[in-house]
């Protein structure tokens, strides 16, 4: 039911007393009744800190689900913290609402937002809701903690690592192309199922933060795949000073992608440099990775062995065949 | 001068490189190339949390120095922080981009952000970029550290305390009035200095970070005044479950609003109920508020008493005639 505005009650206090305190239960939150939240890492921890901002029409479609809306604009942070080994502590939101956005969004956009919350173990801790003229803005910094100098980073792989990444590759570039690109379904000879597949791995990424504590014990060198593979494994790359041999045949691919690919062969460009993968990618010291991979197989998380880091420069992509691949643009930007 | 875009770097990358990175000096921040940066409060404090946007043509025009913008985005968050008592420790930044703001743009924008975390002491940690077909819209979450359950809220103000305000109220409320209504300056009988006082006011927000220790020592509670005094006080009292006295003749104008004020007796209902004050409003338990007031003017912050807290319920707002000011609106908001 609709509260009444009060002279003493300003329009946003009630929006966020009716929309986003339900889903603020936290002691940190305060209940969103204060300037500011609070938040302290256990004893020995540090805080992992990041931020990644969705826009309408950019980012999402405009006639996305609302609640899908808010699990990617969490989720793509999450993503963020999984792949530096950090465990979810809670968020800050800041939502730019165009007037078009009604209650029956608001309500839809924070039962979503409220779920992956929980699913995550992240609360949401504060935030701010404004006015827009523009499209809708969703800004969320995300927290995570992990003991002190435990941080993995983009820099640390070594020659010899083996590179690992979880999930598969590739759906959430080709859902996004079946939305834009009428012909590809057929093209690619998928069905319905495979349709669908590949529009819900674009529309609600899968962050990985299972995975967390597998890659802070045994990983040299990490980050989320959120531009592309070949794009992101090259940022780790030139991060750490080395090379990479990846085999393209032991990239993990869904069905619906292997289909999409055996008939439509150039697909595989925009699988390995399309964006929105949101899994990770680390670099194993070999006498770990049987140990990484049985502790991750234990959280339900698939992690497949791709290649390798060898020394020198940049990733080569090498087919079954002994071909190598080349890229026309390794990774997805939108500047 | 201009870097070449190789097929290896994405243009955020180069736009990252560029203009954030040379700001971003913090060890933790890891030269913004990483996924997420590093925070570690010293051992037995907390973090204090907040996060705002501002977004173009709703919280600062179009035309406003790209310089002044970036530390309004800053300030209305450290605003915040100063009010829980809590010292800067860092801030994320996302910003979302339309195509009309160019290099020039950003450069100066990036000037005006640098030299406010500079002189904050909260450095940029990092954050994230994105296009947007609507206006620019800056969304940052800043961070704070203060000792574990020092962290001064809303609520805890009590029947006797003092209440005590920073700096002046109304200047940035007149400032925008300036702006919008081109009869004000002349009705309002302001020299040039005076107009040229409120507009900087409403401009750049000055955070009262150097007031926290105080309020942290010795205030029951305490928040900033964003969206006008008699609101901004009406929340804290709602909290506190109390209610207050306030003296008008008693709360600090500037000489340009006193100058309105009396050639425009109604001009006291903006001053008093306007936003964009970012002062703090605490309230000071009577014994400690000779200690609050000496330790808040040796960091040269004025303070100033303007009455104090009841039992009962709401804020009266006392002329110096006695009467009862009543207002038509008694905070700002944007919904």
């Amino acid at each position: 039911m609709a509260k009444r505005r009060t002279k003493a009650e300003s329009g946003e206090d009630l929006l966020i007393g009716r929309y986003f305190k339900p889903i603020a239960r936290h002691p940190g939150a305060l209940g969103l009744l204060d300037d500011a939240a609070r938040l302290a890492p256990p004893a020995g921890h540090e805080l992992v800190l990041t931020a990644d901002a969705i826009v309408g029409g950019v980012h999402f479609f405009h006639d996305d689900p609302p609640d899908a809306v808010a699990r990617k604009a969490l989720g793509v942070n999450l993503s963020d913290l999984a792949a530096k080994g950090a465990k979810p502590a809670g968020f800050l939101l800041t939502l730019a609402l165009p007037k078009q956005c009604g209650n029956a969004w608001l309500e839809r956009f924070v039962r979503g937002l409220g779920a992956a919350a929980k699913q995550s173990g992240c609360p949401l801790l504060g935030g701010d809701t404004v006015r827009t003229p523009g499209p809708v803005t969703i800004s969320i910094a995300a927290f995570g903690t992990l003991p002190k100098n435990t941080m993995v980073h983009r820099f640390g792989a070594r020659a010899g690592d083996r590179i690992v990444v979880t999930g598969t590759i590739g759906d959430a570039a080709l859902g996004l192309k079946l939305r834009t690109d009428r012909g590809a379904a057929k093209r690619w000879q998928l069905d319905a199922g495979m349709r669908r597949h590949l529009a819900s791995r674009y529309l609600v990424p899968q962050p990985r933060n299972a995975v967390a504590e597998a890659v802070r014990r045994y990983a040299h060198a990490s980050m989320d795949v959120s531009d592309g593979l070949a794009g992101d494994l090259g940022k780790l790359l030139r991060a750490s000073h080395a090379g990479a041999v990846i085999e393209v045949a032991k990239v993990p691919l869904s069905k619906a992608v292997r289909t999409a690919v055996i008939a439509d062969p150039r697909a595989i460009q925009t699988v390995l440099t399309g964006g929105d993968d949101f899994e990770v990618i680390a670099t194993v010291p070999a006498r770990a990775l049987a140990a990484f991979q049985t502790m991750a197989c234990r959280t339900g998380v698939p992690v497949t062995e791709i290649g390798r880091v060898t020394a020198g420069q940049g990733a080569r992509f090498v087919a079954a065949d002994g071909r190598e691949l080349r890229f026309e643009r390794a990774s997805f930007s939108h500047f």
